[in-house]
């Protein structure tokens, strides 16, 4: 039957990128296998007790919550979200500024079926999440793309891009960033660079869309302004998500902006699903409620730093002395480790022959032109022991291919 | 900032058509006024209780189900779908056949993303489910349209349809279709047609969505077989949900169909949402599991037939004789009146005046070439009582422009 349905396929769908995600979060569950690849919580951290308390919801309130729910989402949740983000958002946004997504990866989602054209251009950072840049992708989005260094985004290089994009006659339609805790690279943009690509928004005219899945998992330091606070909202979009701060499985994040926008990405999301689980967004209420979301935070940032820690150390008592570079990230999830004299296509295939994993470099540059002697290393999956273990045969991988 | 914004919207999301879906489930809940409008369940037959009790599992398997899960569906509940649907998919489907989706409309949505080009005809019945149609355009679709008549579709139209897109060089990409309980108007198409369509679709090569939440609603008479079972799911591809069977609030559906489109999909499923909620899908399986969504299917069945037999007697009491036509559905949520000396804009002011509130007919054709003296009345979420307050207050309010 392929002949059949591949004569169905559009021009677009047939030249669709899956996005390696699956397979890295497939790779995670290989019995034996020690990952350092799938962006993913710790399970042995999940609130399992405090979730499963907050199950009650479904006799209080179930013929509220099995009903189909508002597309904007389940207003107790985004009463309660509007307040406990007022300061990370410089103020409590109104409710028609906010929505509910299934997974704050759907925010992203939204965001460019309401504003993209094919061929059109997203500016990001390289490297990038590859998961919201694949699907971009598939939206027909093209890139234009913006290094890292320490201090995050180069945004310095900002308006040489977009005008010279513009002197294509070509669109630059928004900015994605991680801005803080930047997947894969870890870096967090500072606050004299923040300020500056707010700047350079205003007076260009394009958008922001901050991704901010982990701005609340940090280990060191004050926390810096979001973009969003420091522009009030006026040109970026904020997406948040529980998956890091409570659980991935519940699928809920959220959305902050423009309340225009909002209405538009609401009207996609109506055909989309029309809304997400009503169940799942009131057990994550119920447990926000009952005071487990903050009491929780601390205990999973206090584990994850060790987990941190413990990887920093391993690299270094580990990994062969002057052949990996990497950089301390105050939160998040990752270690980008480049290796300078070991491309990373070799390294891979000598690390999964010794049963542990990292995610190749090449996929997080949206136009696949550069990660070639990189990749990202998760340290909040693995237990300690396993996190020791696995650096130390990457150790092997790598001395075996000098 | 609405300047600003206005700007970046791109050419197909300046047009969108929003869905009147979220207005109709609003004014379902709005104090005093009695709701045939949403197709929505009935919460006081909620399964609550049961529902809660399959919470258990959020411990016994909390940190499988608070981590990603797959893009495909919990594995658990698709073993368990692949078992309970295959008397009426005609056989048991294997797992990369299946895809769980967030509710029923996410598996059109993702059809769409997967198979259809901007410009590229969908063929549907008219009058037909608006909010699967309203994303089909948001995405680009255009409708051909094949009327309805007490046995559904009028399928021997399509070979004439079909050849007349293709001779102005134009691609019919798939017939979607709600063959069993149509929404809105009721109708299940027969066997024989059901046979004739699946045997266009094979000489034509045009695949056919077959949009099933109502099937397992049967109030009377014997189960048709689905395309999808008359097909093998060769040109088929098939869509439940639990909204119907269970609770909407859920948002869990299912797809089943050829391994090629299935993976597609997968890969703009990733992303749009990742996964469907695993915490979701795991209260789904864990409630089916305990046996409750066989042993309360019957109550389901028994309560809505009470309530459409209640809306029949109510409407020959109070509708004036004569001017109201009707038929009556073997199965599902709806009727779909026509009043044929009566425009529908006329009728749904004077009702909504009354505090009843209906579902104009036009929006569910969708070229809009129809559906002015018609409207959908849903008989299963108001109270018995409520149907005959509403039916009679729709009665005068037809009287008042007769």
């Amino acid at each position: 039957m392929t002949a059949f349905w591949d004569s169905l396929y559009s021009g677009a769908a047939r030249n669709i990128k899956p996005s390696p995600i699956r397979d890295m979060l497939q790779s995670c569950r290989k019995p034996g296998m020690i990952s350092f690849a799938g962006g993913m919580p710790d399970p042995a951290i999940f609130p399992v007790e405090q979730f499963a308390e907050a199950a009650s919801i479904l006799r209080t309130e179930g013929r509220d919550i099995l009903q189909y729910g508002a597309t904007e989402g389940y207003a107790p949740l985004k009463d309660f979200l509007a307040s406990w983000c007022a300061p990370r958002l410089g103020r409590k946004v109104d409710s028609d500024e906010m929505l509910i997504t299934s997974g704050s990866i759907q925010g992203a989602d939204l965001m460019t079926m309401a504003t993209l054209n094919p061929g059109e251009y997203v500016i990001t950072e390289a490297p990038t999440f590859l998961g919201v840049t694949t699907d971009m992708y598939n939206h027909g989005a093209k890139f234009l793309c913006v290094p890292c260094d320490e201090e995050g985004m180069l945004v310095d290089r900002l308006p040489a891009l977009i005008e010279g994009a513009r002197s294509e006659g070509k669109t630059v339609k928004f900015i994605y960033t991680i801005a803080t805790f930047q997947n894969p690279c870890g870096a967090t943009m500072s606050l004299e660079r923040r300020k500056a690509l707010v700047r350079i928004a205003r007076e260009y005219g394009v958008a922001i869309f901050e991704d901010d899945p982990y701005g609340y998992v940090r280990f060191d330091g004050e926390h810096l302004p979001t973009l969003f606070s420091l522009d009030g909202g006026e040109h970026v979009i904020y997406a948040g998500s529980f998956s890091k701060i409570l659980a991935p499985g519940t699928r809920v994040g959220w959305c902050c902006g423009d309340r225009d926008l909002i209405r538009k990405m609401v009207v996609f999301k109506q055909g989309v699903d029309t809304c997400t689980s009503v169940v799942a967004q009131a057990l994550v209420y119920q447990y926000a409620k009952l005071g487990h979301l903050d009491a929780f935070l601390p205990k999973i940032i206090g584990h994850y730093r060790a987990k941190r820690d413990v990887m920093m150390e391993s690299f270094a008592e580990y990994l062969p002395a002057g052949e990996a570079r990497y950089t301390k990230p105050e939160g998040g999830f990752f270690f980008w480790l480049e290796t300078p004299n070991i491309p990373v296509d070799a390294l891979f295939d000598q690390a999964i022959a010794r049963n542990v994993a990292v995610v190749k470099g090449v996929p997080f540059y949206p136009n696949g032109d550069g990660g070639d002697h990189h990749c990202r290393v998760c340290f909040t999956f693995a237990s300690a022991d396993a996190i020791r273990e696995g650096v130390k045969r990457l150790g092997d991988a790598m001395r075996e291919l000098l």
